[in-house]
């Protein structure tokens, strides 16, 4: 019964930040996900389409019991990783935008398939933007499903 | 033109850990994700569903290249956070899966809407299971396009 159990969905991905106001800029105002919540200097909680991305201050979830939500401590120190899938035809309006925007773009990458752009967020965490065809998951597939 | 680019889709979901082999164990065998690649000493790249869940080993990503890839460094140290979306129903399923499978739950919550379970993996990462609506995503909706 149990042996056919498993998980095939992310709901939350976790990135840890060093000054939350910046961050709630540049992810709402840059990247355009939206506030679903923040509190004090713990967290801000962002929807992306129907998941959530959560930015933490570490220095205060590494306690338990610091927020309003009694969930076990976590935090990370350093530089974070995470990556958002849109169109490949998209790409290029990206790097302008995040460009226009002043955000530099440290890298960009052409795989087999598809390519990415990689800049950083204001804590310096790697953000990527790519088409989901760089792990051969087909693009119309996959957002035809959305 | 770019004011409307926004993004809405994670694609990747990046955890850190200490010891790679044991990680990718407890991620495909207890979570049943999926072995995408691995390289040495490096990372683990899990496929879940259409998503990706990439575990490196931090002392080896924060030196830029570093592997067969030549994306930009990044790592962490400490507890990350990830969580996976479930049915409701599931969950009474899942505690007695990880339990039975020796892992214990942490923490279990029960929010407005929804409930989650919360245990560790191998490298102490908080790693939660729970439903779409603690975030107030219609649970049916969710898994509905998927």
């Amino acid at each position: 019964m149990t042996a056919t159990l498993k998980v095939s969905e992310i709901l939350e991905a976790a990135l840890y930040v060093t000054d939350l106001a910046a961050a709630e800029e540049f992810y709402t105002k840059i990247l355009g996900l939206s506030l679903y919540s923040r509190f004090a200097e713990r967290h801000v909680f962002l929807r992306c389409g129907d998941q959530m991305v959560l930015l933490f201050n570490a220095e205060a979830t590494v306690h338990s019991g610091d927020g309003p939500l009694d969930a076990p401590e976590h935090g990370m120190k350093g530089a974070g990783h995470i990556a958002f899938a849109v169109r490949d035809h998209e790409i290029d309006q990206w790097k302008e935008h995040l460009t226009t925007q002043g955000v530099s773009i440290e890298k960009e990458i052409c795989w087999e398939k598809g390519r990415s752009l990689y800049f950083r967020d204001p804590s310096g965490n790697s953000v990527e933007i790519t088409s989901p065809a760089i792990w051969r998951i087909e693009e119309n597939m996959f957002f035809s499903r959305r």
